[in-house]
């Protein structure tokens, strides 16, 4: 009843073109470029017919250094225990966010590559400590949705739950059919006992043709916590992509556009595309490029072209290729 | 051959009552509340019909944070192989006490949850690196021993053995029937070269009347190395503690009591209630209740709710309820 | 298709004649003495039946104090994916330099255990982060090669890639029939944009009589980036080994020399000695004298008896027993 499964993920990739122009090239062979490297375990425990005990502990690995993933933590990507109720499950631990799902659907690159979604979509937040989450089944095959809460998004609450970031997040999806799907969420962080807050408001679109699969996102993120001219930092954001399947081969493309809404003409784009060969459902190879349009003056504010486990370093240019193994 | 086991623990504690007026409640989604989550990998293998191999890698995880336990421990909780002669079993690695493992026995909320026993036996060890213990069966169904010695208790020995903190415990056993159990320790820390010793005797007993379960511990720790007017600083401890199962429920109560042996007039109590509904044999939910009565003038002192994974960072009153799942 | 599999061993080991002569001796038990303790996963997958997909992550584990080995890397001991064409495999991630597997083959006691070659052959380098690796069957039976090269030996590759430690090495290897093996290397480290190299010739044979196994080497370390009298600095090394299987018993002995060649008088020779029993093909019972004759001019270079996981901290002799269990 236990399950044992893995991603890993190695490659070559290689970044150019840096905000900093006293900064050259950077190479390297890297790990975890398309989908982060990982060891999981899982269990399902059928405990009566409505009812189910389950479980995940998911271990980040970066395969090119022998660290763990996720800024050192040994289980940094997944660590909960929740009840399976059949209308809804319930779950306690390091979770996902909801608007961290909803973009593993739009997002045709799947947080993962130089082409990545949250590239541009800054605002973007992979997961949460301290959670409690509850998700549904899709009603009547047409409405889910999913909420979480947060006592504190990072790192261990504190004493007097002093200075914890409490979350919460909620992302209700509609389907229609196997065609049409829109996806939503709403969330916010708020230091303790503040009131100024940061939210986001991101509405998402999956359109699956077969032959080809077309995605939106139209997002709003507002920092309160960081005002300019006294006023919340807020952008326009929005990304539209496509998968097209072709055999064994897939080829996906991307455009990601942010510019703020504080007429501060903070513009970036992102131009993505890549794709894989499969040499069978476990194993195959795949390989990208982008590039970042976005002034010298975006410096140091988070465009450039990160991966799934690499950081952008402030390069706007970014090539990959490299070969990717489930278990 | 090896088996892959686990248990992961999640829920909700709220804390009040802090020794320092100043700071408020603290509540969260914590980890490992009732016992610390783990996950583990055991082998034996039967060499000849007397002689065993055996070996235990046991890692600890912070389900809430995704961080290592025990500090950041990566197997932070056992690691130890040996071999098992029949008649007595010889490990080598970082192992649990021989105090640890009878308190486990007689607290009825084993070391874990807001009213574990060791948030007034403040002396209870939990393991030692660098460890040889022997564990023997039951000889006679009557008398079993067990004894360990460390060359240094917490951390690598160093260059020299400076400074390396010697530990040896020893622990016998006797049982009557199912019924009565008698169980013992003596354990000692020194530092090498130096005379003067932490060192503690505890005596329980544990009672099982099927309908009921009492339990009660003595205990005289004795800390040469922190004295007080001149004499080493000793305390006189005892609990007593009562598990109550009914059908799928599992009711617990216990009283802790320690007093310091110098008239400084250092009294802490503690009043620990709670319980558990088995949905099935792996899943249960558990909730539970904690008071400690202490002067503020103990504040810092290690009288507080901590439980299996997270500290009492000096409150008093503990409330807990959460999810337990065994793999 | 996954296997899980690894070794644990502890033991205790004993460590005397100091460099500096004020430090006395240290003893402890030890974990990983003869053979670093590890936890594996590894995977095959036959993707078409000239095509395998392959991974290993495997982590060091210190089993006397909990800590993750190789310095604190939670998968420091392998982790890569690669494809496996069966004329050549290559792989990305984490991986052993060609150096340190022909001196597996070469030094009777493995990498472990008091009486390693690696104290007397200190320019030995285990494993290059961020590498590629390629490695080809014995063609005709007689003829393989593996090759390595690594954006960075140790840690990430930097922005602009300044400072990394470029790495790469050569390895090929001829057999005659079971009885002789002759195996070689090259490698060089270079700092990107220097040209200062530190690099190695080892040639090395093993002659396999069944009865006995005698191993031998011959290194040329050479290290421009440290040069004495405006030279680089570069020495002579030789080992000579021998391993006696008798039943279930194994004796190990070797000699190892080290000279420099800068007219510095810089020796050091080791002396090893050891074996083990094996009471089963799993586990075994080992045991091990070194003793290093230098100079203590030659404190803190590295010549003393460290063993598989602990180092040997400026002490020239040094004992060890243990046990040693695989799964």
């Amino acid at each position: 009843s236990v399950t044992l499964y893995g991603l890993i993920d190695a490659g070559y990739a290689y970044r150019s073109d840096n905000y900093d122009a006293t900064k050259g090239s950077r190479q390297g062979f890297d790990g975890g470029i398309a989908n982060g490297s990982r060891l999981g375990f899982r269990g399902v425990e059928e405990i009566t017919p409505g009812l189910k005990g389950k479980f995940v502990i998911e271990a980040g690995i970066n395969v090119d250094t022998g660290t763990a993933a996720q800024s050192g933590l040994t289980w940094g990507r997944q660590a909960w225990v929740g009840l399976d109720f059949g209308a809804a499950e319930a779950r306690f631990g390091r979770q996902y966010t909801p608007q961290y799902l909803i973009y593993s659907e739009i997002d045709p690159f799947n947080h993962g590559t130089v082409s990545k979604a949250s590239n541009i979509f800054t605002h973007i937040i992979s997961r949460a400590d301290n959670a409690a989450y509850v998700t549904t089944p899709f009603f009547g095959d047409v409405f889910s949705v999913d909420a979480e809460y947060a006592f504190n998004r990072s790192g261990d609450e504190a004493v007097a739950n002093a200075k914890d970031k409490r979350f919460y997040a909620i992302g209700p999806k509609l389907q229609f059919g196997k065609t049409v799907k829109i996806l939503a969420n709403y969330s916010e962080t708020k230091e303790k006992g503040q009131s100024n807050a940061d939210s986001v408001l991101d509405i998402g679109a999956v359109l699956d043709f077969n032959v080809v699969k077309l995605t939106g996102a139209y997002a709003l993120p507002k920092f309160e916590t960081t005002p300019v001219k006294g006023e919340a930092k807020k952008y326009n954001r929005f990304l539209v992509g496509a998968t097209l399947p072709l055999g064994n081969w897939s080829l996906l493309a991307s455009y990601a556009y942010s510019k703020d809404k504080n007429d501060l003409d903070e513009k970036a784009v992102q131009y993505g595309i890549g794709g894989s060969y499969a040499f069978s459902k476990r194993t195959d190879t795949y390989f990208g490029y982008s590039r970042i349009d976005a002034n010298d003056s975006l410096k140091g504010k988070g465009y450039s072209v990160a991966d799934s486990s690499n950081a952008g370093n402030d390069y706007r240019t970014g090539f990959n290729v490299g070969i990717r193994h489930k278990f």
